[in-house]
């Protein structure tokens, strides 16, 4: 029987795994019924599976990959992670540093999501430089 | 005049200026009053100044050090950021991997401050091993 910390950590590497899998139904799934997005934090909230899956067709239309950067921080049914989301563009690489806030319910789907960055966290690469 | 955006990056470098240097009083006066602190996730909350500078006081009496592992992600008045501490105790030395999540006034004034890590995140290295 799975703690809600490993479970939360399997919802967290699944995240990962879809969502650079590019598959949207599998990101979806991760969610409990009613869940809310708000990504980036100040924008309107995204409510529900019909909602939450046309965000993450449209995130994945620009082929965004994402690299975990640090370990999730799992305190009783939330959890806080670093990461770094990369999107391939014609002008260069398009960089973004970003921790994720996530609640969840007791068999560790995802209840809110939200997403922090901000100007500060994005960058341009021009082809051929490094990270 | 600075943005919200540069008033919030002083006072998140501040509170880890603050910090190293021992000055639970430096702490205090980066948070508004009436502000909160709940640390780790989970915790009771800390309310008012004389809450948080006993909690502070009692943080600094292991002479912790935080040392920041990643950008401050800042969108309008929150920001999270990942960080790491590092307390000396005399069987070798304890590593936390922390993210702390803040809100704040429109003078860049702490708010809310929730420290998220867990068991998962803390780790005793030996004497003489690298971090």
């Amino acid at each position: 029987m799975a703690s809600i910390e490993e479970k939360i950590e399997a919802t967290i590497q699944g995240y990962f795994d879809a969502f650079n899998a590019l598959d949207a139904n599998a990101v979806v799934v991760l969610f409990a019924d009613n869940a809310t997005v708000e990504d980036p934090v100040g924008t309107p909230l995204k409510s529900g599976s019909d909602e939450i899956i046309s965000f993450y067709e449209r995130s994945m239309q620009s082929k965004a990959k994402l690299q975990r950067t640090g370990p999730a921080r799992i305190n009783n049914q939330e959890a806080a992670f670093p990461f770094r989301a990369q999107v391939t563009m014609p002008q260069g690489r398009l960089e973004i540093d970003v921790i994720d806030h996530m609640t969840f319910d007791e068999d560790g789907k995802i209840l809110t999501m939200r997403a922090f960055f901000g100007e500060a966290n994005t960058r341009m690469l021009k082809e051929g430089e490094e990270a």
